[in-house]
């Protein structure tokens, strides 16, 4: 089954395939294909085409593009794979063998760290906050600016929400739990488990259930409960923790290759921009009106143990956090002016955060 | 200055201006504008035209289906009075003297309290829940049927996020502390308020800050840091009390007239859903980049003493809105059916908010 792959079988723990992508991109910046007033675009993606929430939301966002123009610009979706390697397809509009990507950012962390912090960072924005700063206090910018230096034009076109804590053969007790665990983590949220103690590992998507049954790992986050679901994760552990502090708000991106977008009218620009912010909202609304079903199902059907990460265990995961990003900030040229664009913002918006939508969130549990 | 005159000065506490606005609509469903193949129209709004968030927002959405069709349908905005009372729009565009509202429902409660639903309601969705009720979970289908008796199609087009409590004259320490308060605070959350014994008001926006200064009335609420700065109301108070329970996420709609909606192609269709979808996101994101600055501005450079309402105070908050809101919904036919719908997605997205943003941000704040 295809969502039996999963994104990051696919993604992350893999090497970027740049030499594949590099045989794919023959030419150069190509103008996109046009016949008779029509334009095609290729959109290449990271997910396998029907892949719940990501494949789904590519989707609909080409069909957004191709049924507001009539088709006058068809959007056409290549899952994974198909164009070009699932990690492939970011070097692919760079170089113009495509015309656009759908993708998260922090693949790219290789060629600048500074896109973590347009996907999401452990401990960072959710994800209405990170459109507050991409929308309106300068994020799209910085984003322009970094983007620009490989040939591409980004955008908002997406969110997962808070992603999930993971899945558990144990009750995590205290910190101790931690050390030695084999857990499947990824990127910079992996980096924050090795500072206590965890054995952190790359493990694709498609490899986990079996490594879980097995035991070769004794541990897994994976995103939250409508994907987590379908992998079929309550079937070999015993424990699903919340919240994660590793992925508060990832953002999927829609990428287009620069000559491409330079070479469209300021409508059809306004038209691919408005595309974008629609379906940045409506992925969103959808891993939350799914997660919410998905949650009430593992715990109602299929009776999955729910467990609270503890506040000892948050406040020494949010300090190697702090320190992680900040590493990464403190490299200089962009990638820190970057994050410092982003820390202050993080600093307005995490106590007008506890005095609104958390404080309300809170306030309604008193009578839920 | 327009921004003085605000909102709810135009609206909240005023009876919809029926009679104007039948003499205003002259004729019924006419055709919109077209001249040389393009097409006018009208947007009429309840807000002044430069109001911060809502007026700039309509203003924004016609922009985008103005540009993204490169002036082929032209969205001319009228800001409140301007063609119509504010309170007019949507009988307006029902009977066709304008092509389309930027309003929020709760306004036309006295057609169907099934609208309530689709603003806020005091104890309701968060913004990103009712975005997750309405794009994925059965929340438009039953909204189209509502609107369409009234010959409307609606869209979400925005969202003020979580609203504030208020400012006070007094430390509000316990329930005893509203019997007799004279609060500014309309419409079903006044109602909640009378409830506890205070004594709530119908005030129009304009005549708040005189009113408060006068001591005419004892507290007021209106919407955020960002709104609330800019009317002044620190400096005839004492105390800002957070969180809301009156507005958890009230929606601003766009709605068309049905006999222009169907009269558009596919594509136009489209594009106007996406260009209201991505509005949806761009208001949400304004409304919470500015909030966050204007609080800090408020602590820092006035002084303001922020402070929380009080858990005793929000458990009996949140048992009368239960009754308040449950009592809405027993009215039977449609506006029973959509309180089913909402209840019924509210039973799983509250236990979700709980385990995942709610987490997060309570997480966030051990290290913050």
């Amino acid at each position: 089954m295809s969502t039996k792959i999963g994104r990051r079988s696919l993604l992350k723990g893999t090497a970027i395939a740049g030499a594949a992508v590099a045989a794919a991109a023959a030419s150069n910046f190509p103008a996109p294909a046009i016949s008779q007033g029509k334009m095609q675009l290729k959109l290449a993606t990271s997910w396998p085409k029907q892949f719940p929430g990501l494949g789904t939301g590519a989707q609909r966002l080409a069909d957004r593009i191709t049924n507001a123009t009539e088709g006058r610009i068809e959007v056409k979706h290549y899952g994974g794979g198909e164009l070009v390697p699932p990690l492939g397809c970011f070097d692919a509009v760079s170089e113009g063998a495509a015309d656009m990507y759908h993708s998260a950012e922090y693949y790219w962390q290789g060629k600048s760290k500074a896109f973590n912090f347009f996907a999401t960072v452990p401990f960072g924005l959710t994800a209405d906050e990170v459109n507050a700063w991409v929308y309106h206090a300068g994020g799209q910018e910085l984003w322009d600016e970094l983007s620009a230096d490989f040939n591409v034009k980004p955008f908002l076109a997406g969110n997962t929400g808070v992603q999930w804590g993971g899945w558990f053969n144990k009750e995590m007790n205290s910190l101790e739990d931690y050390k030695g665990l084999k857990m499947r983590m990824p990127g910079l949220g992996g980096e924050v488990l090795r500072r206590i103690g965890a054995n952190a590992l790359l493990l694709p998507g498609g490899e986990i259930y079996p490594a879980l049954e097995a035991g070769t790992i004794d541990a897994t986050e994976w995103v939250g409960p409508w994907n987590d679901l379908a992998f079929g994760f309550y079937k070999v552990t015993k424990y699903y923790y919340w919240p994660g502090f590793h992925e508060p708000g990832t953002v999927l991106t829609c990428g287009v290759n620069r000559g491409v977008w330079e070479s469209l009218s300021a409508a059809d620009q306004s038209l691919i921009e408005s595309c974008c912010a629609a379906d940045n909202a409506a992925m969103l609304a959808e891993f939350n009106a799914r997660n919410a079903g998905a949650l009430d199902t593992l715990i109602n059907e299929h009776g999955v143990q729910v467990r609270r990460v503890s506040d000892e265990m948050l406040k020494a995961l949010g300090e190697n956090s702090a320190d992680v990003v900040a590493e990464v900030g403190a490299e200089g040229g962009i990638t820190q002016r970057v994050y410092e664009s982003f820390s202050a913002f993080r600093k307005t918006a995490v106590p007008y955060h506890e005095r609104s939508e958390l404080a309300y969130g809170n306030a309604r549990l008193l009578t839920a």
